[in-house]
């Protein structure tokens, strides 16, 4: 069986700005689909903004192993219930990967806990990005780094909590350094970050980064049963404890009450 | 000077329960900001849900060094924008101490980005908090553990992010373990759970407790001064950058141009 | 290709001690190859100290894709060098899974940098291994919990470096706890600690720990080819800088010195 | 009572090289040295490889706060004993600062437990280490980056452990980046690896260099009493657990004996 990726594009500079059209004409989620395609061991499809629920219906968030989330120019406008039944899918175990701008997407803000905010110059500079973590699943097949020509720079300091595991690295051609691949688990989901992937230059037609893309579906695909009771707090009376004990003492429940939320 | 801690109550229960009143006539926060202001480095002060703002204004929280939350009724009545608020002044380097029921508090599911639920039982047993990390800070002057003869059970899993450190880990006598003190860190705001404060029982006026919380204010205490660009993208333009570089290829914004979120 | 796994035995108590000879007649090591050999995405051989190189041997290690550790009484006698040769394997990729009191066998040491030392107690009482990381690849298939009917207490404070993730958590009838499931990853190696095993008692013969064991050899299996670059400082010469760069100032080495160490 | 901060140097160049003389005619270990003690809260003295126990007795070591090491030419010439008795010292609590060529010093590559290689190009290039942790306490007074003129590159993969924190990154003229700011914790002790420091350029006289060394040394300094049992596997017998249980089952070890290691 292969993995269920859906790559969610925000889909708004696609349709409204000339240079995008012509790097994307399809629309980056499709650019990006279409590169996950060419590994049978992936099967992915798309999602917009403009679909009916954002085109994330619960049903198929379910059957969602890998989110890949592209977003900029509209965050505002993604329903807020729907950021709350993607995270829910996350702790429950699907994966997530989030690109460039999607950096300050609800979603991975949420996520994060913190402001995931950052420094950036839109200057057409040369970004190579460094593989600091050379057997990490997600640098599978890459050499030491990757070269982008012209890229966007994202600055230090990310502020995102400190990551399981750094796995790239970026150097800008102007002076300033990035933190362009880290991992985190929420709940039972992976969770992989990458910052590469500027609108306006032509970085998901790029071999080496549509590498990486299908290396973090793979890491982040997690083949156990979704953890459906992860947001629940399980009450175990008494009579259920693992060792036999007496109830004694003063006592806020009864019997049977639900906990207080 | 002395480091500003504000213990925030809920102040529900020591209102409405007649055993939680025995306990704690003047409120759980009441006894905590006592037992903090025994050490003269801490100059402690409360704060409740039924106060304007809940008692966090932005001119306090932006004189407090370390938040003290505990709540357990009531999560659902505590204001988003004041939630908002409280996360911003920890992102800024304010420390935050999520006590016992807090673990389902707006401000610590926010901070963390996951569900932050565990099981439970109220059966009055004893619990035996162990420490794990002997040198922490936050574990000073205590010896290896503390012991409660009447606690709540709060068992694994426990589902937050893996923590940077675990200080405590606790057994309980009706056979479930829990990570009873984690610490993580969100922006510049140093955080730490810990678990024990059941209301029904008298948790807050132990004297090894009353030890954690001291030392817990004294390691959440940032002095340095509050991050408060944290939040903003900030731009480099072209003709800043530390290395001389040319502007060049297609461009999404113009000069001057604030970012999108 | 199923993965190579290598169980290596200290074999000493499965010669001298009748208790251990009742349970493990053809030693630990041959229980645990065989349990992991009931999955055929497994194949798994053994290795024990009374081997020519401790049956270690550098091309055999070359092919291993994860060692599995059991020693306890003869620690001493373990080579150093084939402690540095496995250490430089894991270093390269190949996982390592470090079994019971295998915590104070040479190579966990070397691996962790720190005493890896504990709290003991052989009692033979009830042990409880509490599943707190429930999706994560290494718990697959289990429930909420391993119970042993009788286990060596392993108590805290477990000397290791704060883990990457914590799987297990042990609680034990006499009153400790333990974090009876770790992982790190050291270069390319990824590194399980497991805690249950002690030989007086029939642990690896018990369904839901050798499930636990297959589960940690493909968790540990890393696909990429040998970082056999690892341990070397490689020099970059100026002119084969990323960058155009001139060379200036002071120096130390001259063109095609190798560095110092 | 002030720091006890002992900065420890090799102290070959120094004597045999003239640019390392003339930039340091006092020794490195030296100017370090001079740069705490301009903070009254820090009392700096050194010791070098050449002297008895290459200055590290166990008296000095035992009244030791924090050790600074810095090493290029003579890592193989520090005794073992000397290198298994500050290991020791920072497992019980004593800070140690690795300062750049000491990556490959056998303490730093004890306590890590990888091999602690790099790339490295010595080019007299630029270097710029980016706070990205601006509020962490070794990031204190300084801005948001630290401009060295004339640096040794050291490029990634660093094969460390992942860190508890990464505090800065570095960026090279030449086109490489670095974790030059990582921390970790190794049983009591609070480790912190700062790269910059090649010794034929005046890096230590760096204004912005020292303060990193003052503030390092404040966080590293651990004030609780020595975790002197850290090395020792403490056998708990079955009358003194925390809960009452009877000896049962098969024994490998009678009452009284000390486990085996």
């Amino acid at each position: 069986m292969p993995i269920n990726a859906v790559v969610w594009g925000e889909n708004v500079h696609e349709r409204t700005n000339k240079i995008v059209q012509g790097i994307y004409p399809d629309g980056m989620h499709a650019t990006i689909a279409a590169a996950l395609n060419t590994d049978r061991a992936i099967k992915a499809t798309t999602a917009t903004l403009q679909e009916k629920d954002h085109g994330l219906s619960e049903a198929r968030l379910a059957r969602t192993d890998v989110l890949l989330w592209w977003g900029h120019a509209a965050h505002a406008e993604v329903r807020d219930d729907i950021v709350e039944r993607v995270a829910t899918r996350v702790w429950e175990g699907m994966g997530l990967i989030v690109l460039h701008s999607g950096h300050y997407s609800k979603i991975f803000k949420k996520l994060m806990g913190s402001p995931c905010s950052l420094q950036w110059r839109e200057a057409g500079e040369r970004e190579r990005v460094w593989v600091i973590n050379p057997n990490h699943p997600i640098a599978a097949g890459l050499g030491d780094r990757i070269e982008l020509d012209q890229s966007e720079m994202y600055g230090e300091p990310f502020s995102v909590p400190e990551p399981l595991e750094t796995v790239f690295l970026s150097w800008y051609q102007g002076g300033e350094v990035f933190r362009s691949g880290l991992t985190w688990r929420r709940g039972a989901g992976s969770i992989f970050y990458f910052s590469p992937g500027h609108e306006t230059y032509p970085i998901y037609h790029d071999a080496a980064v549509q590498q990486v893309l299908r290396n973090a579906v793979k890491w982040a695909a997690n083949p156990a049963p979704a953890w459906s009771s992860i947001t629940r707090a399980h009450n175990v009376p008494t009579p259920e404890a693992p060792e036999k004990i007496k109830q004694r003492g003063p006592r806020l429940h009864k019997d049977g009450d639900e906990g207080l939320r």
